[in-house]
């Protein structure tokens, strides 16, 4: 069984355990991970990590998942007969178990909409009275500004030393999804230039929907020639779909894999894990998590 | 198998099916009606008369229920096995289903504390974008003014007319809620100015936990010495814990009807039904329902 | 030189100082005072008399007045070239000259349309940072609950006591606003009921614009034939427009006054005064900022 | 007269006139600029040109402009005995004058932490109804993603093509103000990357407060040997202490100027304008302005 299988048998059992009468005290805790989900089961670990590393490191606390994705959780629901709640309905649930302290952690990567709607979502339950909590707070995601990605560029930088100090002609080719309309799209931009301030032209950051895109890494590539073999790997939390298709999939044309093959790059290698795999993101996590329970 | 509990068991079903892959429609339309609950089972019917009025005036919506007190949720959970929702998870899982008009409706009879608390969560979800509804309105209770209280007037006077018209010394008497802080709590001095401009001195409303009180109500009766009998009679949507004990218990020694009897009142009768079981109060919440959805 | 206008003078001088270059203490603390306004100038004591009191009895806060009625600021401004401010201006210049606590209070006597409004402005300034306060809490209007009629009910007793006491054929009229939608408008039956049970029969309260009525009055007299003598005075904190006209007018058909000599009542005193006047209102008055300022 | 001084005439004209007993129609429009303000009389032509540009565009709306700079403003009272209003204040004029749909646009180039103070405001005036809009509308800033990184890079490199189509060894630097901790601090490096897709290494972008950094153009300047002079210009709408200090201070031994100069940069020509004086700014103003007036 996996741990993310165990987490949910621990939020189904709080679910059926909720009216206990139990007493309640003003020091019952929550912490609520939010994730937008996957449905590949087998990409969960990458959210199994983070939320271990959670529930080990605050093991006074009930550590709760939320997905925000209608159409992932409604498959696993008719696929895996899972039931897992959208963040409201996990909200509802903590207040009506009894916690009065619950801390919100989003396991997004740039606060962009979706970060936005969790800022809703708490911002909601803040003006509640007998359904709210006596605090709840939100932590920021991993990337807010040059700080976060100097942190983040260390972290991208270690985790793919092997092929970047054995090889000094192998760049890394990396996937973040993006978003097209919104500021913190940008971010990604800034943690490109983090990146080239600590290592120059060998870790290429691009997006599926927004800037930089894979043509700005092709023209990264195009400026250094010195450059004959690719690594690729996600920058997202979990690889599931985009990792599995957009960025490596073989039979998809518009693949980059596909697209930096026929640009000349024969030898790629594919790196396919999760960043909530790495125990550095876990940590990072964590360190975030820390923060916003103790700030005032 | 009472209304109540049928409609429970669609309760149910719709928690278990709201996963299924519906196709999303701008049209899905709800009504939920919270009631404070009522942890006796045969006195829910009254909340089921009301239930079953919104059903049958509006067929095209799902009818939800949700109950505020977290003690009788508890109890009921507990003794009968069934998951009532509060306000809040109530809201969430309509959400979840894909309904995008709701149309709230309390049972309760005055703007109070109670009232003020369900509006807090309307607002919350009017602030919710995926997690809210295109269209979501909070219907008035029973009493908001001068008005409501004259059409109350009239029903409570057509309620008791056997009472009244065959025994001019009979009077009724009425116990209310009552709150004693919030301002909404005039609401009850004012159907009683309501009730005397078109009955006078024939029917007295007090309240347990505020003004008009008991002690008020003795005033009005020493006032008007023809009345030799009295029938008692609670002013609450459902004939619960306050009808059985707080206005007709014989054990209970401050009990209206122990207090009547020690100030001279020997002939009493009890008439213990909830106002919800009364045609003319489900009227009046049909009419409150239809100006909701109809009103700009 | 009337205490209104040195009060004014004051808000035009802090307005034109506000742009000094005063170091910016934690605890500069404002009082603002909230009235409907009047555009008869020899009404204005009553306010002056509260903004008296709160400037006698908090010596280190600035004391700051606004109207809430456009069209009394109009004229006011146009006739007598003084601008007195609307809320949202006045607390807008309190944050300018670098006001951090702000503690605001209603000259109203129900929690009506107008309070709700009050209250808008400053849960609106409750959300702002930079142009809002550290603190800015608003108080209650002097009615809101049996407590609060049962201390109006003695002070109007005491305010007409030369009347009552001496009299046992006199009556008290009392002409309160009214609002005939919301639900605080019942507090004046509260009020009635207060007076009933400290004084029965002795004074009666109606509304200009809704329940009580004087038709409620006519009828609580005529079930009170020892009553041959009438004082009719406003229950409002200013006597303006109502007072002189709706309640005293000889002209005016349809003024109580004209009303009641048609019923038969020949000996009729007005006392038009506001109650803001009275020394016991602007210790209720006090009172309620004190509570204010101190509660948690 | 400057134009500057025209618009506040005329907005000191507008507040005296306020109280007239003018007709209030449902159709009064006015559309408010927010900007931080300058103290330095001779770069309001910046914002005279925005604000001359509203005014042509939209000659049936009123054009008011605030600053949210305090110290600023302040400055501007003491030396110059003008009163600018802040954002809150004017919008409370606007409200008393009887304008029924508001248009707020801000100056600035990022959503940042100014931003995200005037987006309070205005969702708190929405709050509002009596002191509120019919309709109230905020603008968004300048940049917000990458096709707004697209135009802008498009303006500025037909701002400097003098500069960079005669000389091939020129490179132009601008100096933006960034923000340490907001996420869209980082919308300045992609518009780095806009500039460097449409003309690689010509335009470097830098910020005060946050990165990119001097110390990042100076490494792109180490990557580019080809370039010998330089253009220093404010990436700012206004070119007020920030451009004449901190970017050309020839005293100051931390300004640009100096620091590229030690640095072997000896052929440096400064160009200080705000961008607000440029008309193709001024286009991008007005089509944000239209965009925001005519959307849903």
């Amino acid at each position: 069984m996996t741990k993310f299988f165990s987490a949910l048998l621990l939020v189904l059992m709080l679910a059926f355990s909720s009216y206990a009468d139990e007493p309640e005290s003003n020091d019952k805790r929550a912490i609520l991970i939010v994730s937008f989900g996957t449905s590949m089961p087998e990409a969960r670990k990458a959210i199994d990590n983070l939320f271990d590393a959670a529930k080990n490191n605050f093991p006074d606390y009930e550590i709760k998942l939320a997905f925000t994705s209608n159409i992932i959780r409604r498959k696993i629901a008719r696929e895996e007969n899972l039931n897992i709640q959208n963040p409201v309905q996990a909200l509802a649930e903590l207040n009506d178990s009894g916690f009065k302290k619950v801390y919100v952690i989003p396991t997004h990567i740039i606060p962009g909409e979706e970060y936005d709607e969790i800022k809703n979502v708490v911002e909601a339950f803040r003006t509640l009275s007998k359904y709210g909590f006596k605090e709840i707070k939100l932590a920021r995601p991993f990337l807010n500004n040059y700080k976060d990605c100097e942190a983040m560029a260390e972290i991208l930088i270690s985790r793919f030393k092997d092929f970047l100090e054995k090889n000094s002609d192998t760049a890394v080719i990396l996937m973040g999804h993006g978003t097209p309309e919104h500021p913190a799209n940008a971010l990604y931009a800034l943690l490109q230039l983090a990146l080239n301030n600590k290592m120059p032209n060998r870790i290429f950051l691009g997006t599926v929907e927004s800037a930089p895109s894979i043509d700005d890494i092709l023209l990264g590539l195009k400026n250094n020639l010195d450059i004959k073999k690719l690594v690729l790997s996600p920058f997202m939390i979990v690889a599931g779909d985009h990792a599995n298709n957009d960025l490596a999939g073989e039979d998809d044309e518009e693949s980059w894999l596909n697209i930096l093959k026929k640009n000349g790059y024969a030898n790629i290698t594919t790196y396919l894990h999760g960043m909530g795999e790495d125990e550095k993101i876990a940590d990072m996590f964590i360190k975030k998590l820390n923060a916003l329970i103790n700030e005032d």
